[in-house]
């Protein structure tokens, strides 16, 4: 079954949602941003099929948010480093770590714990608005069409203003 | 095929993965944020098939994201509304946004603009931390395993501290 081509639609959620590629995708990058260069090591912590894991390293590696590096020669191995465009997403996990850990965690609370090295403290992602620092809420947010937004398309919703 | 079971793991991401189910899911919930609530809106907006519509609103129900509200009565009509969880899930899609615009848009620009209507600015969302507020970035983030972790368990990186 083919799937919907997401990559083209005028919307940061559906490009970037069609990068994630699948359900993997975000927990591979989690090993990343863990600490997990190498393939085996990986597959081992992700439980993930060789074959699926190899198809999304790829297609990370394509996409510009890993690169595949040579660290060892006859044989050769390579290793996967996040780049500024794959660290750049780092954001978006912890955003989601926190709606998770609020959310979708039992009584016994979180189970990975967060530390902010830089200040010192244990911490969940806030996600604020770039212009004055405040917690965005949904309600509090008005969408327009922007200037990538392809002329005589319908808007995604009825409170999407135009230009 | 069955897929694998994301909820069970002891990972914010894992189990926020496994609740967006796929790749429509986000943008149902987009569709949400835009003020769209009624079924036929939805799937004209989204050109989704009615099938996997109805399958993804009834998880996005059954989890506790969005309520299912009669709106009129013979022939009794529903609409889909946030709920609390799900309008929390905001920031994670505003962070996703963020990056989209930055690393997925074209030299046009992004085909969103946010605007923060509680500050009057055209906005990003920007991801700080709870404690001091300054932006997050993965290097000064140490990861350690949290009372929900189960023991026993090997952690999901080297990286990551035993708690």
């Amino acid at each position: 079954m083919k799937r919907t081509e997401f990559a083209s639609w005028p919307c940061s959620i559906a490009r970037s949602v069609d990068l994630l590629g699948d359900w993997w995708t975000p927990l591979v990058l989690r090993e990343a941003f863990l600490g997990v260069r190498r393939f085996d090591d990986m597959q081992r912590s992700l439980g993930i099929g060789r074959n699926v894991l190899t198809q999304r390293l790829k297609r990370l590696v394509d996409e510009g948010m890993l690169d595949r590096v040579l660290y060892q020669e006859k044989p050769d191995r390579y290793e996967y480093v996040l780049t500024d465009k794959g660290r750049d997403f780092y954001p978006v996990l912890a955003a989601m770590i926190a709606w998770g850990d609020q959310w979708l965690s039992g009584e016994e609370g979180p189970p990975i714990v967060l530390r902010h090295k830089a200040c010192g403290h244990d911490m969940s992602a806030k996600v604020v608005c770039s212009e004055c620092g405040e917690p965005i809420q949904a309600r509090d947010v008005r969408a327009r069409l922007g200037p990538g937004y392809p002329p005589d398309t319908p808007p995604p919703g009825p409170r999407v203003e135009r230009a």
